[in-house]
């Protein structure tokens, strides 16, 4: 049986990491006269589906795929959720 | 009374726009093995704290903080969750 997943996925950089987007996205809010914002961060945010066995299977090929591919994990911490959508076969 | 709010924003492409970004990590997912994977959506996912009087008013700062400079609304959606944090004054 193949269960269908959504899985959406949260990459953030370290907080040890600097964050030069964050800052510039900051200094725009307070051009823009916000100076009531702060420690602005910011990641990205992934969203796809896949197929596997079982939750534990879709969870083990996400590590993956993040360790791999979607983060860069010296520098970003992630994390993800994961809802089952449909029985694909 | 100021109120500190904890913002987490999400703003994705939205449905009928092509993601160039989101094709090349699933491209790149299958080279990597995964033929299962599919409606790879790239988003950015934002941190931020800001401080308001209630969180009818934070929210409508988020409205307009969002349409001015964190989405772009022509190709772009946001939505935003807030979480109080703390009683600042």
């Amino acid at each position: 049986m193949t269960i269908a997943y959504h899985a959406k996925i949260y990459v953030t950089l370290r907080p040890s990491v600097l964050d030069p987007a964050g800052t510039a996205v900051e200094s725009g809010l307070e051009h823009l006269g916000y100076h009531n914002v702060s420690h602005v961060r910011i990641g990205k945010y992934i969203e796809l589906t896949l197929t596997a066995e079982d939750e534990s299977a879709a969870q083990k090929q996400l590590d993956v795929m993040c360790d791999k591919l979607l983060a860069n994990t010296v520098i970003e911490n992630y994390r993800f959720e994961l809802l089952e959508v449909a029985t694909v076969s």
